[in-house]
């Protein structure tokens, strides 16, 4: 399969905190981010390998700042690293205060994902070309995280 | 007020279409679109005015194609008008299939908004700055679009 | 097929305001209501037609007044017109504070729905029955409505 | 307190069952058809108090048929009893497929409801104006269900 | 069938009252609690008959007090009754305060469940297990109430 | 403060499948686990702490095997670390198919809570009571992961 880089795949979902979305504080609740990073990181996935896809696991998930009630929540999510039939997604959520016009980073996380063929075993997908040296860097440590991850469960 | 451009308050709004946003048929329901489209015009008159907006208005929204469960829905709303207290957002929705990759435009309709200042009365709004022909063409489209409105509800 | 009046499909769709309807400012959120007004739409297209219907646009819908959370909310759609294959459905939304007893009107529009048969192309609905001189006028102006629409789209 | 009879405060509440509201086999959710003879029944003893109102208890409450996904909910709630600060009010749900126009009975229950004044306190109530036979035997038949309850809580 | 004692097939689920789940008081909405209820009903039935099962009515369902925002809701379900082919299931709702880490009793109620088999006809269901007094009292007490319901049908 | 034993806080949430919870494939959304999860790691920092708690970050979170449409959800989660102010809550999720009596476990992952005081800034919390030598490992194992994890983000 011909290599794909990051850029084609990357994507930026975006959510309005409505109260239907909130915690007991009233703040965004902390699931309901995960749900829309879940989301992200499946979207990158798929346009990635054009399969389907299922969340294996998720790492390294830090909730920076809390998000309120009428935040605009903006999610980026971006591949980071591919293997046989595996895909490791960045996301990255910021949040916007529309009145003050203010943007901060909140939430940020791995993703690692496995592409599925139409039997549910796992599908072989595209390479990551990558194209500077940033994302040889973070290629590396997408490869770090899944070894650490892989020697945590056994 | 310093006129502002449209593109500094434009807005992309995406979600994945599950089974909770779907109608009886199982596509998105006609009324979760609306709910999308209605929160990204909010966010493009928030943006341009700094302000609380509510919906004062919705017309000429088209449904052009039905959208799917799993589609990736994609929302564009961008400011064609400002005038005193009054914003219009133009909002076009496309659907993404993303084992296909491939993407249409599937609703299209016009929000016209009103900013409230904080006892809840209207509150000045920055001219729209109109940075070509085209945004001229769409500025006196607007206008003519909310004559019409006016004179229907006389 | 037998003309059948607008009486025999209007429905009225009741609802009270939960938080899980509010918006950010604690009043019913604009796309809620906009979801009541396209299920009411629908029921009366339904019964007009006994077939699968689909919202082909929604047009000069007006927000005329808050809705506050737990109003009860009452909608009442009507058919105004049917042509070959598609009714125009006027939705009128009416809110109720339950602990003054007092209703107001607050939100209304037109629907322009299309009869689907099993394999999703236009079906035929029997002609509306004009009762009266009013239903005669809402009928030419539903028509107006629609040319309108249609030369905005061209 | 003026009496006032069940017409001034009854009530129909409509919906359509949306996959939203389904349980595993894909019917309306029990608990959905509970909530919204829930909120009907707070309807009626909020028409009738112009109080906050609570449910103190639901008895009786029969599934008659399954409702499906599409149909329309059509739920009625009326008045049989008001004591001091309480009312009981009948609930009865029918379910209208909308393709082929028929209608039946599909849930129908006895929801005991309290007045509450602004300190959480139960308030006065006006009595409820019994206006022919029937509603009279119906108010003897509440104040037995209401004396069974009594007895078998103690 | 063999017979099966009530602790093999009770349910204790439970859940956090978040804004998505109140009502306009900014409690938990009895419609909320009676579906948690139903659930676990459900779960109950289901493990005893290994059947699908529906909910045939629902009697002496007590609201005992309000259920806060926030509240951790411990919702017991169990088996108390067992015929041919239905079940009374007792279901009885506690709330815990997390912040003073005090339980209450709030609701509690009894479902009488139907068990289907694949054809939606009555299914046999085991004998229900009676272990002590307390139990054979419950069981009666069950008959009793179920009895008493049929004669409020007829 | 008295230290207090990890099953002084442990909570089992249950949850049954409903289409509400379900992804584009018909199975449970990975979002809507971790929602579930993040709760009951949240009552357990509550009970532990008696404080408002926030999450900081989740850590080796592995979905194992799919949930079903239907399935009864059984979240576990149980305090493994309790340092100055912070908490680790090990949560692990089982799947029950009722109808086959089937348990298995499908989710399991860490998570990073905050006792917070009332002004936001983070509240004293009890040591956690170390029982046998499992829990000593468990307490190491914990110190590890976050050491890995502030590594990680310097």
């Amino acid at each position: 399969m011909e290599p794909k880089p990051a850029s084609a795949s990357s994507v930026t979902m975006t959510q309005i905190v409505l109260p239907f979305h909130t915690n007991v504080a009233g703040n965004m609740h902390g699931g309901e981010v995960m749900k829309l990073m879940d989301s992200a990181a499946g979207v990158v996935a798929q346009r990635h390998s054009l399969c389907n896809v299922v969340t294996a696991s998720v790492t390294n998930l830090s909730f920076l700042e809390p998000i309120f009630l009428g935040d605009l929540v903006i999610c980026n999510a971006e591949l980071r690293y591919a293997g046989k039939s595996s895909m490791e997604v960045f996301v990255c959520v910021k949040a916007e205060n529309l009145s003050r016009g203010e943007i901060k980073p909140v939430v940020e996380g791995y993703f690692f994902m496995v592409a599925l063929d139409r039997n549910g075993r796992p599908a072989s997908v595209p390479p990551l070309k990558l194209e500077n040296e940033e994302q040889k860097r973070q290629f590396e440590e997408a490869q770090e995280r899944i070894n650490y991850m892989k020697k945590q469960r056994s």
